[in-house]
C-alpha cells in the first residue's frame, strides 16, 4: 500500500524551472558550460525541487544494515560479526561515514532492517524485517513480502527525515557479504555472467572470489529471478538492506528530495528502484565511482556519471557523503554567481563565436 | 637569488612520518586502503609537512593574471580586455572562483603579473612584470629576466601567505589566451604536436582551433625552446601569470605546504616547476581532470591522479578550490577514526585473508 503510493506519487522533473535555471547559468560570468557537471547539478536540483533558487537545509545519510545467509558458502573476507559490530562507530562519528558525515554536515541514521543478531546499539531505529537473509545460493534471499515490508521501512525512514527538514539525502550500506547479492543484481538485470559482474569486494582472494563467482552462480540457477519483475530479484537475490535503500530512494523521489548514491550495493539498490519506478532515476545524484569493478557497470545501465574518482571502496554511505560540498557547490553557482551585463563586462558574444 | 635559494630549499618528503601514517590508517576500521585516495592524500601530506596529525589551518587560492601578445593571431574567442575586468568579480565573490573560495574557506589573493592594462581593483596585488607578453607565434613572451622576476613575483606571495598562516595553497589562472602558450609548453616538454595539445580552450570554433594550432607551430619554430632548459621554455613561449604560478609552486615546496593545481594553465606551470625542480612535484596535488584534452597528458607526465572528473573547464582555481574539502576529509579520516582495537571490532585477520 505504502510502496505503492510512492510508486504513483513520483512525477516527472519541473522542465519549465529547469530551462529557467540553462538559461540564468548561461548568462552567469563565466563561457557557457564552463562549470560542467556543476551546472548540470543545479539544473537537476532545480527541476527535482521545482525551485529556480534551491538551497540545502538539512543534509542525512540513511544507512541501511542486514546480513546474508551466503556468507556461509565463504564469500566474504571478514565475518559476520562485524556487521553488527560497527554500528556503534557509525554514531559515534569514529568510523569512516561517521568522520565523513561529521566533515559534510549530515546526520547519520543508521537502520537495522536486517541485522542477524539483536543490535542492543542506542541510536540504531529498529525497523528489522528478519534476521538475515536465506542463503542466495541455495534459495530465495526472503519472501516477497518481506522485500516489500523492507522497502516500506526505507520510505518510511526517508518521510521521517524529510518531515524533519532534510532536503538532501545520502545512503549507504552495511552488511558482511553483501557485494554478492549486489553482483547477482546486477546480473540479472544486466544479463552478465558472474565473471563480469563480481570483483574483489573487500580483501577477497583468489579462492574467496572463485566461491563467490559461484555462489552467483547457483543463486541465478536455483532462483531463476525474472528480470522484468524487480521484487522478484530483490527477493530471490537481494539484500535487505538493499531493499531498505531501494525504499528510501523510491520515497526521496516521491517526495521530491535528491538522493546521493554511494558505491556498488546502494547502486544495486538504485537499480532495483530504477526498475520498481523509471522516474526514480531522475530524483538519483551519482557520488563516486568506485573501485569494485561491477560498478561502472551500474552507472552505465542508469546513465549516471560519477563526479569523484578516488578508488574508494568502504561502503558505509562514505562517498556519498564525501560529494555533498560539491552538491551544495553547484547551489551557490546558481544563486551567488552574477551576469556578465550585472558585472559590467563585456560579454562574450557567443553569437558570433560558437558554431 | 631569491629562486635559487627557494629551488635549493625543496627537500625530500619526510618517509619516517609517511611510514607511521601509512601503519596508522591500515589499523583503523575499515578494511586497508577501502578509502583510496582520501588515504593517499594523507599519507602525502603527513609527508609534505613532516606531522603525523596534520590539519588545515588557513586556506588560500593565488590566482595569477597576465595577458598574451599571441591573441594578435585570432587565437582566442574572447576579447582581451575581460583579463582585467574579471578581477573586480574575483575579490567580491561573484566569480566563479570568488563563490567557490567562499564555500570552500579560502581567502582569494589575486596577483597582476602582467595584465596589459593598468589594473585599478583595490586588493589586486600589483607584481607586473610587463604588460603582457609579446607574441610568442612571432618572438619570445618575455626575456629570461623577466621570467625570473615573474617566478620570483610567485614565490614571495606565496611565502607573504604562509606567514600569514596559510597551510594549503590552490593556484589559479586569469588570462585571455593563455591554452596556447599553455599548450606550446606541453608540445615542449611532451615532444608533441601543436595537433595532440591543443583543444579547444574556452569557446573556441573550427577556424579559431586551427589559427591556434599555427601559433603553436610557429611559435616553436621561432623559438626553438630547448625542452632540457626549463626558464628558456618558460621565457620563449610561456606566459607571466604561467611563471607566476610556478613561482607559486616553488614557494609552497620550500616551505613545505601543500599546493593544489587546477586545470590545464596551472598544471602548465607545475610542468614548468617540475622542470626546474623535479622534487617539486612531490608537494603537488592534482584536484580535477579539465574538459581541455591535453590536460590528461599534462598529469600523467607529472604522475598526477585529479579525484574529480566534472568537465569543468573554468580556470580561475576553481576546480582547485572544490577539492580543498576533500583533502581535509582526508586529513580527518586520519585524525578521527579509531583502530580496531581502541574501537572493540573484531580484527579482519589480514594476514589469513590477504594474498
Amino acid at each position: 500500500m505504502l510502496l505503492e503510493e510512492s510508486i504513483k506519487a513520483i512525477g516527472n522533473l519541473n522542465s519549465d524551472v529547469m530551462q529557467e535555471v540553462q538559461k540564468r547559468l548561461d548568462s552567469l560570468i563565466k563561457p557557457p558550460g564552463s562549470l560542467g557537471m556543476l551546472e548540470e547539478l543545479a539544473v537537476k536540483i532545480a527541476g527535482i525541487t521545482g525551485s529556480t533558487k534551491p538551497a540545502i537545509k538539512d543534509k542525512a545519510v540513511i544507512v541501511m544494515a542486514g546480513d546474508h545467509g551466503v556468507v556461509s558458502e565463504g564469500v566474504s573476507a571478514a565475518p559476520q560479526e562485524i556487521t553488527c559490530q560497527m554500528l556503534p562507530a557509525f554514531l559515534n562519528g569514529t568510523a569512516g561515514i561517521g568522520v565523513l558525515a561529521g566533515h559534510a554536515g549530515a546526520r547519520v541514521v543508521v537502520v537495522d532492517v536486517g541485522v542477524a543478531v539483536p543490535v542492543q546499539t542506542p541510536g540504531v531505529l529498529q525497523r528489522k524485517v528478519r534476521a538475515g537473509t536465506g542463503n542466495i545460493a541455495a534459495g530465495p534471499a526472503m519472501t516477497r513480502e518481506e522485500a516489500v515490508r523492507a522497502l516500506e521501512a526505507g520510505i518510511t525512514v526517508a518521510g521521517e527525515e524529510i518531515e524533519r527538514g532534510v532536503n538532501l539525502l545520502a545512503i549507504g550500506d552495511m552488511g558482511i557479504g553483501n557485494t554478492t547479492p549486489s553482483s547477482a543484481i546486477l546480473a540479472v538485470f544486466g544479463g552478465l555472467t558472474p565473471e563480469e559482474v563480481a570483483g574483489r569486494g573487500t580483501m577477497v582472494n583468489d579462492e574467496v572470489l572463485l566461491r563467490k563467482r559461484g555462489a552467483i552462480a547457483s543463486a541465478l540457477k536455483i532462483n531463476r529471478p525474472d528480470p522484468n519483475d524487480a521484487l522478484d530479484v530483490l527477493s530471490k537475490v537481494g539484500g535487505l538492506e538493499i531493499a531498505g535503500l531501494a525504499g528510501v530512494i523510491l520515497g526521496a523521489a516521491s517526495r521530491r528530495v535528491p538522493v546521493l548514491l554511494d558505491g556498488f550495493i546502494t547502486t544495486a539498490a538504485a537499480m532495483v528502484a530504477f526498475k520498481i519506478q523509471p522516474r526514480a532515476k531522475e530524483y538519483m545524484i551519482a557520488s563516486h565511482l568506485s573501485g569494485e569493478q561491477g560498478h561502472r557497470l551500474m552507472l552505465e545501465m542508469l546513465g549516471l556519471s560519477p563526479m569523484v574518482q578516488m578508488n574508494m571502496r568502504l561502503g558505509e554511505g562514505t562517498g556519498a557523503v564525501l560529494v555533498m560540498h560539491l552538491v551544495e557547490a553547484s547551489l551557490k553557482v546558481l544563486s551567488e554567481m552574477v551576469s556578465f551585463s550585472e558585472a559590467g563586462v563585456a560579454d562574450l558574444e557567443e553569437d558570433k563565436l560558437l558554431k
